[in-house]
């Protein structure tokens, strides 16, 4: 397959590429590096990243926003970064890239344990979440050919360590479950569906 | 109880309004009509409703609107009809309207089936609730004394030889029971819920 991963330089990123890498072509995209440059957060971006890269059997989003902070202190516009980032940039993504993907072709999406099991100063995070979840149950009803999932993964244990006192309580996942939601959707056939990675 | 009821001049906010009306005060904000007239789309719109109403018990909203038409014909800014209405309108209400609530009193969002189980045409409908289901969870973790809850219910018998070709094979509910869902979230003490009325 040729595939290409949106944030294919993040922890996440980096692990779901080399996995990737193994049997597929891999071209990455990222906001400062990467085989090519994209804000999904700005439609146009996105535009010139397809036109450039061309046909594809999968697109990864491991990419995307939102701004953590105390509910009372976060902004109407502190709420359109994540908007305008991890949910608008995603489903620019869909609406872009479909047009990009082989028969038959797969778009996997990031989101995140917040959505379903939320922790303080998380919500706007919990909800551009819980947005693209039900975005993935909507669109593939409308959309012939390609196949659309979201990976919603725990706390992994490789950043544990950095976030385990935002999420106190919370069992992390290993890196391997996690990249195997991702292969799971690409390389599988599931569609519509949120791949849970959380124990 | 004194309780503002944000739109409840529509179909089903008239009904909650006369279940109210037998045992609360009710003031009714609409977007052209009512006791004050607020546009949820707007901060300041919803600053200035609760400045001039004043202290209350509870806060329910029945109004928000999101685009629907096929994936492929909504534009970014139709997105954002949905996200500044529906999603960022509650999300403003929550944040404006707790200072103004009683202790113990709660604030009722409205969401709907789309969230769960969406049909055709409804990328940007679902999207709106499921983010909003999300929030809900998320911003009781950070409120003290101020209930937040959120009624889906399916489409109200009323409404449903108007929208039953949308909904091939959706069971209509009872207006009854989506009235209850409100109820339930004003008079109980519930919080952090997701009200399904579905059935």
């Amino acid at each position: 397959m040729r595939i290409l991963i949106i944030g294919g330089n993040g922890t996440i990123g980096r692990t779901v590429t080399s996995r990737l890498e193994e049997k597929h072509e891999v071209i990455i995209a990222g906001r400062t590096s990467g085989d090519v440059t994209v804000d999904i957060a700005d439609l146009e971006s996105v535009r010139r990243m397809f036109d450039s890269v061309g046909k594809l059997d999968a697109v990864v989003c491991i990419a995307g926003e939102a701004k953590w902070d105390h509910f009372d202190k976060l902004s109407e516009e502190d709420f359109y970064v994540g908007i305008k980032s991890k949910l608008m940039g995603q489903v620019n993504l869909v609406k872009v890239g479909k047009e990009f993907i082989n028969p038959g072709g797969s778009i996997t999406l990031t989101t995140g344990i917040l959505a379903d099991d939320p922790v303080e100063m998380t919500t706007s995070a919990a909800m551009v979440n819980g947005a693209i979840h039900s975005f993935v149950k909507a669109v593939v009803l409308e959309l012939d050919n390609v196949r659309v999932n979201a990976v919603s993964a725990g706390v992994v244990e490789d950043a544990y360590e950095k976030y385990k006192d935002y999420f106190p309580g919370h069992n992390p996942v290993s890196m391997n479950k996690v990249v195997n939601g991702y292969i799971k959707s690409v390389e599988g056939k599931i569609n519509g569906q949120v791949i849970r990675v959380i124990e």
